[in-house]
């Protein structure tokens, strides 16, 4: 009740000040936690601000759970039941529900579908896409460029696309000379983008399709300025196409286990291993979560962020998209580094602190901050629910133990497959707003209608 | 000046409409899906409404998350990151953060704590708590009893417990002769409670200790009307205490799996043992969910919610608290029974359904759905991420690959411990309420702020 009258108060301000009113013009900010799930937020949660602690997540005032939806990949295929990044960055970017691992093209037919920055950029709004993966990869890909695979990245991976010495993709029919757009590196050389921020510089090194230039002169002939390192990303003039290309491939962590250490099998004496009541267990020693030296010098989430407003802010009475993502959230988990997830969990939440005080200083600003899927790290007992039973009983799986800053031990597991990466998981996932969300988004969503709600606050 | 007598005139119409409104009484209504974290939301969702379709949960106007909190089990521990029905429970009934295993007692000390149900006796309110466990069982014992381990459930369990053959629980210190107040049986028999509906009748067979009469004699004696199956539960007359024990011990389910087959390890070859990505692995074949012969003549959660709703509001002036569990789906996840948990799913979201209409007939009736504490079970791709990848890798875990009516299969994955039970997990639960929610539940909150609010609504 209480909300139906906001949003009918909100409906009829909306009629009333939308023409010629002096708010000034509407963004809206899409922060995206790759694989953020409620798992990897009490994970993170726990780490950073203890078990009673909150995150600037939780301080939110509305928070709601979207439903996550995929296809097979034909006309009017069966519901498919877990997502990857690709079809659910599709679903955001265009209100369309794809198949797994199509870039903004629809299952079966690999049509184009038009997304967000496309219409932003059709209604005079700029638009920009920062994430700390490469620009190529599947999140920002879909909300700009269309192909058939997320595998398709640059010119040199179109046809017979091998990874591991697998053949595992093909986008023929999306090459230039078959009528297609091209790889997702040429698109976004070409895209009408403001600004495009993260890593993947070795995606824009390679020979442009049926040309004679590398991408990265097309990007160039195409008015962005480049942008390799943090120095250069802080002394750039807010105006004009900017382009950050600061890692080859996606950018190093933050965090990473001692050691390097990761999520590892239980030890199991051989008589364990005949059945597993029998013999002893040992579990992994707690591990702590140090700096990853890697990441020093590399542009944090939360300094793109800033960049990416002050240039996507400035002289602007139109407005603007942005999508920020902080991507390896779920490439740790994958890997089951469950403290590299931790880190870039603190990079969501520290990019979060800058827009929250943009959105402060500037009205009509619309925060939405989601996961595209969620993943599949568990938070178990450290000392199991039966362990008055004496039976030295483990996880099959991969287990860290994690010592947080309050003087206890996580336990996160990884047991989904025994492939060297972890699959995701089914669940929905939670999204968070400011207040410009209260009465526009509803307490559940499906993962499309997000583009339908971003699209009407735009007025696109 | 005029805000002082603007604030005058409110506090006195205060005054005056507080005592002698006609809205009638308050009422709380708390909805406990044990276990009922989004995965199984997710998981049944899909199940019972399709993977775009909606649950009753999701129509519930406000959505909330809960940060659930144990500690080590002695004064000032520290925290413990994954937690038991046992201490959840007791957080909701009492505000009070505790050790796992425990019930409404102290961390250390086992000093009793005041549950909502004893404030709400005193203040002259009716009581009931509906579960489709053994009243006996750690969630409705945590709303009325006190002990030290929830393993004390009769008269005859209070010392040297065994389960399986193996010592797991002593509550000497809670035995009568100790000053204690005996068992959970005894000390339900002994209740103010107006309702208490579920299974356990063994429980309340044991002599009472210290006397001559069984714990079913002493309900009776307490005015407990006692009722045993279906027919006598719908033809319970209205008034007066009502016992209603309707199996020894747990109710049994709605579902179970086709043939009763539930999640099992994928069958490897013998190369596949020596390593993961050699020889082959057959996935177990998909199954339906079927109904639980056992479950015939067993009355419903949404009977004993209609029963208990009927009884409590019955010439009613002064309002109820009301608890109701849906208690198995946990249960079935330990056992890794993903077609259990479903059916119990669907037996919260119809007596949901009751309770709603209930509340839309009842003004000021604050309906609070949640879940105590995150369970294991996992929604994972039936077809790999990685099926590209000619590599025979699977869960490591158990699994079940269930037929959806929707013409799917979904794939769920049961991978914490090689014991015969999972364990569980540590994430935030989801919260949902009526519009009475509205403004007095935050989007985020600790599991100990619920219970101050259900007490603030009902005023005691």
């Amino acid at each position: 009740m209480i909300r139906a009258v906001t949003y009918l108060l909100l409906s009829s301000l909306a009629c009333f000040v939308s023409a010629e009113d002096d708010l000034g013009p509407r963004q809206v900010i899409l922060v995206i936690g790759d694989g953020m799930d409620d798992q990897q937020i009490t994970i993170a949660r726990n780490y950073l601000a203890g078990a009673s602690g909150q995150l600037l997540l939780d301080r939110m005032p509305l928070r709601a759970s979207v439903q996550v939806l995929a296809v097979e990949d034909k006309e009017q295929g069966a519901p498919v039941y877990v997502s990857d990044s690709a079809n659910t960055a599709t679903a955001m970017a265009t209100g369309t529900i794809t198949s797994r691992g199509r870039i903004a093209t629809a299952p079966g037919t690999d049509k184009d579908i038009t997304t967000i920055v496309e219409l932003a950029t059709a209604a005079g709004l700029r638009s920009g896409l920062v994430t700390t993966a490469s620009v190529t990869d599947a999140t920002a890909a879909a909300f700009a460029t269309h192909v058939s695979s997320r595998r398709c990245e640059d010119p040199d991976h179109m046809q017979d696309v091998t990874v591991y010495g697998f053949n595992i993709a093909d986008c023929s029919e999306d090459l230039k000379a078959n009528g297609g757009p091209g790889s997702v590196a040429e698109q976004l050389a070409e895209s009408a983008l403001d600004v495009l921020l993260g890593g993947g510089r070795r995606r824009f090194a390679p020979i442009v399709e049926g040309g004679t230039i590398s991408v990265e002169e097309l990007a160039d002939q195409n008015g962005f300025h480049l942008v390799t390192n943090t120095a250069e990303l802080l002394s750039a003039k807010p105006n004009g196409k900017l382009l950050g290309l600061f890692a080859p491939g996606n950018l190093p962590v933050r965090l990473q286990g001692e050691n390097k250490r990761i999520a590892e099998d239980p030890k199991r004496s051989w008589l364990n291993h005949l059945h597993p009541y029998l013999g002893s267990v040992q579990l992994p020693e707690p591990m702590g979560c140090e700096p990853n030296p890697d990441f020093e010098g590399t542009p944090t989430l939360k300094q793109m962020t800033e960049t990416a407003l002050a240039h996507l802010s400035h002289n602007n009475d139109s407005g603007f998209f942005l999508m920020i993502e902080s991507a390896s959230i779920d490439k740790q988990a994958h890997e089951r580094k469950p403290c590299g997830s931790i880190g870039e969990m603190a990079q969501l939440e520290a990019a979060l602190g800058s827009i929250l005080e943009f959105a402060a200083r500037q009205p009509r600003t619309l925060v939405v901050v989601t996961a595209d899927h969620a993943q599949v790290a568990q938070l178990i007992p450290d000392q199991s629910l039966f362990e008055k039973y004496p039976i030295p009983a483990a996880t099959p799986g991969k287990l860290a133990r994690i010592k947080t800053p309050e003087g206890a031990h996580m336990a996160v597991n990884f047991a989904t497959t025994n492939f060297m990466m972890e699959e995701h998981a089914g669940t929905a996932v939670p999204l968070f707003s400011n207040e410009e969300g209260l009465g526009r988004i509803p307490p559940f969503l499906q993962q499309p209608q997000l583009f339908q709600i971003m699209r009407t606050y735009l007025g696109i």
